[in-house]
């Protein structure tokens, strides 16, 4: 049956095929985009360089050794970026300290381009990795050595004036300086992509919350029809949530604030000096404008990232919060005939080009998928921070990467469901009126009036007949159409007497 | 092959296992003890209840229903306990708002029964059932009524002269009760059982690290020798981590102390007065001692739970620390001649009989057993707490029931593991020397006498040869035994110069 | 303002809460109900036993060693009684190999007792033990020893003539014994609890399916309207996820029939016999009616309890199965006047007394938490699992305990869940058609006949006007209300064409 | 203090934290890197669409409204390539049906290349988007269509002669067609990554079990002394680890071979052909060579997605493995001088330059956080395919990311810790002998000889002294030397007898 050009097509299918099973897409990110090299070595022997980076021997010997995950389970770069800090930081205290000002300022230069992003491109390495994060200490060092030695008018790959080990990792080690980095990136992606975007959700919740303050709506419990609220309350909830989601990550902040660096290897400090770690946080802090302050137990702060843990599960509450009110916006603007339509939402794709008004509820998707994220890498964090062993915990990459993965993305995400959803939302209130006065459980009220006995009868026939309550309490001639309207009024039920 | 004898020990195993298989052990338990029953009806009819029972027809109703689980799955009493707290407070605040006192008097006095545990018994429900705990509530509610009646001389399930729902949950919801017995047993369980654990634990490990604190052995990171470190430093870093422990959790309280009283069905206080919640919360704070407020936001209180989740994260990242703890102290405990043997830990139960030093480290074991499903746990909880929808999460009783668990198991484990294995901890000095002297990471003190080189050298033969630094450093000929002496010295390297 | 009546209250609570304090609980549970003893002694001195148990020594000693948790927190009863039968199993293949036939024999005759849950009542352990379930194991060696004795006429405690470690436990180690019983118990409680429940919901929701095949209901996909689908192709859907949990729990047993007995302290079979593990597998294999065999590599069964990971992977699958159909079940169910009322749900217990037709869905309800419980429960076995180290994992009881625990509720919860919700649900068919016949978007039927355009307009415009398709096609002049009758059948939308 | 220079410094340190907080580095990808446009337009307006990319308005779009996460949150290349098969195929069978000849080759041909991986650069949307991913359907769509547009030398953009929706998505809805990318990207990822790797470890490991058969070594339980075993006999247990891991998988695979296509939007195949289903799997099955078919559910495979949970849960039970025999590997390799030192692991990087014979085990480091990472993801994937309601799972691309990411992992990582360490390892025999002769359990060995009393002293003074077995049994006159050797043999404990 298969002709000749569906021949010509399946073989080229088949290569195309054999393409993606042995060449993992990743695998080209392994091949530099350089073709010159320079050789560098390390201790075990020589190796290519691509001559336009600055990294080095460990940090190629790192790709050839960790062929893990790909472009994606690249450390990431807000790691590296806290390391241009800490490492500018160091420089200071080690110019403070006696080390040659030449050397200091070009390491502080070249360490303000890492901090900046401008030579992320230099930074290859993947997560998995060394749990110490060693390698991409290294990296680090590597690249700031070879810019500082550039400024300097030196030969890169050269160590000279400016050495990776001895100059920029200086009163270091992967030991201390990697959870410092860690501390430093969760604090800052805290302070400038999670707080602000929650802070954005909850005044636009808030807003909402006051817009709808008189709008009386039907209440749910257990998923059924309740007694009344007004959609402000309901939506008084939603602000509260998200106001506590960022009382609660302010929370676990204080232990994210202290530092490690000073503890070097095994946090006794061997190889510094007296004051260097609090300087360097002193640093840090002013770099940064935050609290940062040194740990003052070092090898807690080493063989344990309890702190990350901690602030991990104020994420994970903040997902939890995140669940409900998407769910609820996704369930409340069901519809547009067929669910419970009290909301009308924002619609920002072409829907189907044939039914109107089908909504689909986007935003709330991408917010909830964004919640079981960090759900489960909340798992990964605990599991993680959990395994340490005497003076290290080896898990180091990997915790901080979900941490970060956790704060951006509901960073991220709460930016997206205010502007794309939150602010877009209108209550549908004929459907909400409708839903209310439909309702068999504002009966309650006329209880003080005619008794109990009668306004079950009421409520139970109106059930049996399909009919609303006020026309069969009419038919039943128990209250009048005056009566009713004056007795039964949703708007008294919204509160204490 | 089987004689007479076997082929009836075949029968009796036959009908031993069908009755294994066929009649699960838990369902002994829903058959009552008690042959006598007197009659009560809800609206779905009559039902017998157990005459030695102050419970009514609507907990035998749940019984029916949710044969789920067994006896170790009932609600937590301490759930219950609290429940009894509420009631009582309620009761007085229901008082001061016109409630007849001899009624309110009488319930105070039953509601103080179950507080205080008498009543355990009468409380035969299982975590799974409504999500909102209702019949927990309705079960409360029939026993206060029932005992209170007694109290006054009135007949049992006669409903007079206090009625379950007209007085002993007036102003009331199991919406809003059940969240509030929540938050009260959480809070007690933590300031009763929790936090004590963790502070002699915390003082036990302090001691410690006090006594050890001029023991200097070898360090270890990634789990390979490394720079010393003293035994107490190492022992500090538990303390920190305990510490911290405690900050976690007190972190996580001031949104458990808030009361979810007086929000009644959907959170707006319909059927409340005015100032209900606030006395209610007042009473619950006086009675327990614990800072209770009501919740600013009753919708928040009822529909989310968010403040268990935040406060399991906290009991996440306890796990996390002891995980950490009682790994170290089992790894450095292991021995008594293949291990690594820094520690002596106490032996509490036969050993082998015959291999004397053979100390299994059982407390460590429950400890990280513990530590493992306090971390299932609150996945437990995180997934309820992420699925509350609109104005009530119905996954109440499974929340509470984890967190109580993680608290409680926390506590206890930590008692334990500080009464039958911290404070028993003796470092084996003779151990710890041996692998000090015998390491060969201490040459780095050589560097600024005889240079790197000289130093790498001693090392690496020293290695290849299988001896100690010292006795190749002399065999070398770079040092003599007393500058060897002189300039490696441990206690050097255990902080900055 | 406080009465003297009031201050004698408080005075009352204040010793209740006192006690609620400071006896928790369960701590009644460890004060032995007996007050007369026999002494017992282990290698470390002598202890009390309640003359009216069978345990000896070790087990008092574990209970003292190990106050954590409480009653609630025993070892699952079922490993007890798999205990039962392993023990009897080693029993009889020891008389095969030399033992003699009368203390083989007692043993049996005792072990059936175990296995029958006749002596339930004489294990008080907890699950926070001894990570390898040694005190357990030693627990029912007591028990049967003692036991076994009193059958020959012996006296308790003496170990004469039957003894617990030289006979009872005979070829045997904690080491593999437990791990063998952990096997026995989960696999019992899936074929007995699980898969009966499972099957039972399967056939209950398959009835319905077919029930329901030709009522057409709108479909709803991200949670809005849309092309319509019968209400039997929709619990289609379920049937196959119910079917499909069988098969994933059938598929993770092969693994969990492998059994560790014969591997003896590290998994060497030391001092067993050749053969001896087969004959035991064999024998387990035929007490039980399930297809047992001896673990082809009994390292890997000691120091790894994989399939038991692999198992509770299967349970969260089934779990993630029943929180998707409970969840449909309950917001189909939703209503009466305000949900999405689909469905009617059995009403199983009073709803509100006023409000008719308010159905709590308490059964999707109790589902769903043991769903998350179940989720809960395998992220605990997952992290112990993970744990082991060498020739041991040191995590049994807790991942039994959460293995079971999840097996059980998943079957009790499924027959619950279909006795007292499945059998009973009604279609309301009033509010599907009515539902079906709003929708708008079976518009699309009609552009083959009118073209797209003109069938947008309809659709736009009568969701703009709030009517009907049908009313806004004909009022357009597009259709007659015959040509609408003929072209628009939800009926010919149900499958390919 | 600060000079100029250092304050020239802080105006650049400023400006670069400025970039680094305000202009998170992601979002220099959402600015595309051409700066020349044509306009495309959907429904909702015109959108400028850059001129060297094959998407179109829709892709454009979700750009602009998921602005979450950045370049490492990409929908997993894998899918887009799956989509290409999925769209090569329905070309096919649409070509089977009547689709122009013409128009379908052209699909074919650019379908290929999406599925080659030529077109990767044309994906650029996120997996946070909405949770039918759609718009990624959509993206796939618009290239395909665009480029065989180009093909046959159409205008981009023009829609004709080949249509996104009418040709290249004909008979398929983003709700089938994303689900079948799922289950196609995850068998293929399974087979040519997880399982190729795990099946390497296996190798290499059976060949080590094999290699090391005869070294006797001293068994560890909890962590502690125990009778011996061979180091074959203790790899051989992970041996069997990884043997099992891959069945588990295999396990799996029968669901994930089933594929929605032909579901269409709700599951009914409303537009599609009969036949179409069953057409389309034969075709993927053809062009993988994996025996997909046609799922028997589809309400079931678009509305849950529990075979990927069910896929998850075996890659979790691979993970929990993986942490066992790396987490034993590093702590038999540690050392050189202070840790159990039995295993030489290959050194892969530069260590301590001063320290000889550190051996950071950094394989094993990678190994244990991919595994708590799957372990982590597993719990996102858990809650995603938990969180369905009624037609349709709205968590798809969040669940495949995870499930990819798992088995990529698992699988590169099992390479990298094959290749990097389990094939380098050596048995440090010196070190596994001293520990066996040193070990005091031998001494039940003199049981049979000299009884258990005197072999006990033997053993208790050893111990105390500090002495050997063999040194201490011949000092206190029990045995000769020869007696000794004769008796103790290490060799004989390795079975059952």
């Amino acid at each position: 049956m298969k002709t000749s050009a569906s021949a010509e097509l399946h073989r080229l299918m088949t290569n195309a095929l054999f393409a993606v099973y042995f060449f993992p897409p990743f695998m080209c990110w392994y091949v530099q985009a350089s073709s010159e090299y320079r050789i560098e070595a390390d201790t075990f022997g020589e190796l290519k360089v691509p001559v336009d980076k600055y990294y080095g021997a460990q940090t190629v010997r790192s790709t050839m050794n960790f062929k893990i995950g790909g472009p994606s389970e690249r450390m990431p770069i807000q790691v590296i970026q806290a390391f241009g800090v800490l490492k500018r930081a160091a420089a200071e205290v080690n110019k403070d300290y006696g080390l040659d000002p030449k050397i200091a300022d070009a390491i502080i230069l070249a360490a303000d381009e890492v901090a900046s992003g401008k030579l992320d491109e230099h930074f290859p390495l993947v997560v998995w990795q060394t749990g110490s994060g060693t390698q991409s200490n290294m990296n680090v060092n590597e690249v700031i050595s070879n810019r500082a030695i550039e400024i300097l008018g030196g030969k890169l790959g050269s160590k000279d004036p400016v050495h990776p080990n001895d100059h920029v990792n200086k009163s270091q080690s992967s030991n201390d300086t990697f959870p410092t980095a860690m501390h430093i990136a969760a604090a800052t992606e805290v302070h400038t992509v999670l707080l602000p975007g929650l802070q954005a959700l909850h005044d636009a919740l808030a807003a909402k919350a006051d817009e709808f303050k008189d709008i009386i709506k039907i209440g749910r419990t257990h998923t059924q029809d309740a007694v009344p609220l007004s959609l402000g309350q309901e939506f008084s909830g939603y602000v509260q949530q998200v106001k506590y989601s960022m009382a609660r990550i302010r929370a676990a902040m204080p232990r994210v604030y202290e530092l490690a660096a000073g503890g070097t290897a095994v946090g006794t400090g061997l190889n510094t000096r007296i004051g260097f770690a609090e300087k360097v946080a002193d640093t840090v802090a002013s770099l940064t404008g935050l609290p940062f302050i040194t740990a003052p137990n070092k090898f807690e702060a080493l063989a344990a990232h309890d702190a990350l843990v901690e602030l991990s599960g104020a994420l994970n509450t903040v997902a939890v919060s995140m669940m409900k009110i998407a769910n609820d916006v996704r369930f409340l603007g069901s519809g547009p005939r067929s669910g419970l339509g009290e909301l009308i939402l924002p619609e920002n794709e072409p829907g189907s080009s044939i039914m109107p008004g089908k909504v689909n509820p986007t935003q709330c998707e991408a917010m909830t998928m964004v919640a079981a994220q960090v759900m489960g890498n909340h798992v990964a964090v605990t599991i993680g921070g959990s395994n340490g062993h005497f003076e290290l915990n080896v898990f180091k990459p990997m915790m901080i990467k979900n941490v970060l993965n956790s704060a951006q993305l509901l960073g991220h995400a709460s930016v997206s469901f205010t502007t794309n959803c939150v602010v877009g939302i209108q209550a549908n209130t004929a459907r909400i009126n409708q839903l209310m006065n439909d309702s068999l459980m504002l009966v309650t009220a006329l209880n003080p009036h005619i008794g109990y006995d009668k306004a079950a009868q009421i409520a139970k026939t109106a059930h049996k007949k399909g009919t609303t309550l006020k026309a069969m309490a009419v038919e039943l001639g128990y209250v009048t159409e005056d009566q009713f309207d004056q007795w039964v009024r949703p708007s008294d039920m919204l509160g204490p007497k």
